[in-house]
């Protein structure tokens, strides 16, 4: 524990003891994320109860120069949101802040507390008929302030966007310990600089998300579920712009797995598409409040066979189908891991542009990087492909993501989709991204945090 | 004109004399909005026809010390786009960049320089059977850099969101004269900040939009109009939750009309609405991709009767007869300027405080200010009231202002839900904002400006 006796006097006496933690056991669960990857060790842990004690603690902080790392969940991929090893650093987390404050049915909005559990508010939002359509393999421990300072995606970014598009107001403490309220339940707002912007998918480097309120939708009354394989990446796109023309904006997600994501399925999960076998496979999901979805469902799948888009496909029959469906698409990641090691990446290109950079980035593997193997999957409507390469125990991981990445960049694509930077990108960022950007970025974390304070070493190198 | 010999010299030898306007009546068009409510008088203007020319042109600017006022299609209802009447600022047109550069119909995006016209935008969108859904009544003179520096709303925000929502990639001239290069044809992006959003919607005062990657979606195949006539705004507001229900989010249109409005049409454009009269009407569009729209659209005015919501309804049965339902809407504006002076508001509140809003607007203005009549009508789907006031020549406009801002204000709400502060609400800003957001605003502007130079005045006082 490197912090004086004082400092830490300071913030018992604000927030009592029980909300200050200092011992080694208790304070594990704080200081490594959840798949164990980016181990840290915190100088205290420190569990506010309402908005004004995390102010308290911030200016407590910045006071004695002592920088603070906020967390919610604690279930980013890419280490954002625990400390470094130095011990001086402190943990806010959230998780007591984890109220569901306020419902509208009709207004389609709900405000919650930044440590409410994601499922606890989509549960919220269902009770009265509406939809949160935040939805990702996290939701059971994610909270509202970790999805929005990630701008999280997921499964349904296809037809409603990633967490900005559905935050209509925020709560932030700033790092000069101020609280900025913009908590308004309002649809339209164009009076003066959006500055709630700023916080979402900055990954707590930039202020410190208290609470949110965010936009719900209607909850559709019909869904239609279908798997269909084709003969590529090309055939895919062709299939999506089918989708488009038969279902509109209706679609829901539109997933790519390919033929080593399905042999790694069936070989460590037990699970087979129950269709023939492709090289590659679509799993289309649309839903709707109106009738004759699943009509135009059927048309789809009618037209993609007559074009010769489709070799074979299936339309679930039950929900318990869809959801056999579903698990082909939802077991990728854990039979990969059983597979053995992998390097993963969390990519996006333009739509487009996905087959041939497949090809290409394929290519570029088997030279640079020979005896690796690729397992490709992901949101194709969206451009969002994660590219995993599984490799042997020896395989260089730097040497494969600077491949993959190259091939990105060559394409004007990202190298975070929807995981965002945290820790672990920090250097793939600075490199890929050009200096006026970067530049533009600094400046803006240097005039809201010029001691650097806040989640140093997230997003941005030191 | 006042600025030097010199600095005149620097702009004509960058962009050619052609570029560079000086006289009198050539200036006029940029020296005033279209509604002729904000004169000015540039010192000069330039129309650059290139990003590298924008960003030559901010470089001479700064190192002169001028103010620069970017400037679109020039139809804002605020006056941000305007120089002040000192003749010292430089009117910067983005007019001459006016170019489509790609429009792509599978990966659904449109790419467009900042001085493209909106309807050109939408055409080459509909070209290849795509949606640009951003509608509004200046869409043949607004340019998209316009529409993306004011985060334009319109007719279609309850479904596809505001201008921010389908921004996918941004160029800017900052400031200090470099580039920001984010024209990423990405629908998901989280490596590093997404410091393009702080140029959607701050009006040009914080960098130049030179050019503009934009979202599509599918064009719907079928779509339904209905008017429906209630007995107050609550019941709109029933009919609302009903329309979720049946209509999901297919609903794109949910527009309140006030009898006041109605009589004004009928008076003034001779237009009667085929339904029986009530206090309230509502206007509403769905449309879809899917078959089962209109059965749909039956269902919801059916049981709108059974459960006494609807007075009267009618669904159209043609094209035509939908035009002239929305013809009675778009007709309320023109009918309203027929009649008199008016005070106009462009608010917005949590959808569901509508109807008391309302209530106490009009409460207020009675006793306030006495002999007022009240035009109200809009988009109730999105809590957004052109809450406009019929007034007396002799009548103090800010007293109007006052009454009812001081409401808006009471319900949590926005005092310019869609229009903007330009230099028309910058007072009115800076007296209902909290004092941290305006201190986080002004912390942006002096980070990006610290000379003050862009768009002086607008947003933020000086």
């Amino acid at each position: 524990m490197n912090i004086s006796a004082d400092f830490l006097q300071r913030l018992t006496s604000a927030l009592g003891p029980a909300s200050v933690i200092t011992d080694g056991p208790d304070l594990e669960p704080y200081s490594v994320d959840w798949r164990r990857l980016f181990p840290g060790t915190p100088a205290c842990v420190v569990r506010p109860s309402s908005t004004a004690q995390v102010a308290h603690i911030v200016q407590v902080c910045r006071e004695a120069g002592v920088p603070l790392v906020p967390q919610g969940g604690n279930t980013g991929l890419a280490g954002g949101a625990v400390p470094d090893p130095s011990g001086t650093q402190v943990v806010l987390s959230l998780n007591r802040m984890a109220a569901v404050r306020n419902v509208d049915a009709v207004g389609m909005t709900i405000e919650a507390e930044a440590g409410c559990i994601l499922k606890v508010a989509q549960d919220a939002a269902s009770a009265v008929g509406r939809l949160l359509p935040i939805s990702l393999a996290a939701e059971g421990s994610a909270t509202i302030g970790g999805v929005v300072a990630a701008n999280a995606g997921g499964v349904n970014v296809l037809r409603y966007g990633m967490t900005r598009s559905l935050v209509l107001g925020l709560e932030v403490v700033l790092p000069d310990g101020t609280v900025a309220n913009g908590l308004r339940r309002l649809r339209k707002d164009n009076a003066g600089y959006d500055w709630k912007q700023l916080f979402i998918g900055s990954e707590g480097t930039l202020g410190i998300v208290t609470a949110a309120i965010l936009r719900l939708l209607p909850r559709p009354k019909h869904s239609v579920t279908a798997l269909l394989s084709v003969a590529d990446p090309a055939a895919a796109l062709r299939l999506l712009a089918l989708a488009q023309d038969e279902l509109g904006d209706q679609i829901s997600a539109f997933e790519l797995i390919s033929a080593t994501s399905m042999q790694l399925v069936a070989k460590h999960a037990g699970l087979k598409a129950p269709i023939a076998q492709g090289d590659w496979f679509v799993l289309i999901e649309a839903a709707s409040s109106l009738p004759g979805l699943r009509e135009a469902a059927e048309a789809m799948l009618g037209a993609a066979f007559e074009q010769e888009i489709a070799l074979d496909g299936v339309i679930a029959e039950s929900g318990a189908q869809a959801a056999q469906l579903w698990a082909l698409r939802e077991h990728v990641t854990e039979s990969e891991a059983r597979e053995g090691k992998s390097v993963k990446h969390d990519v996006s290109v333009p739509l487009t542009e996905v087959p041939r950079f497949l090809d290409e980035a394929g290519e570029a593997l088997a030279a640079g990087a020979p005896g690796t193997r690729v397992n490709a999957f992901g949101h194709l409507g969206d451009g969002n492909i994660h590219y995993n390469v599984l490799v042997d125990a020896g395989q260089d991981a730097g040497v494969v993501n600077r491949i993959v990445h190259d091939v990105v960049a060559a394409f004007g694509g990202s190298i975070s989709a929807e995981h965002g930077i945290g820790q672990y990108r920090v250097g793939e960022l600075a490199r890929y991204r050009a200096q006026t950007e970067l530049d533009l970025a600094r400046k803006l974390k240097r005039a809201l945090d010029p001691d650097g304070l806040l989640n140093p070493g997230k997003v941005l190198s030191p």
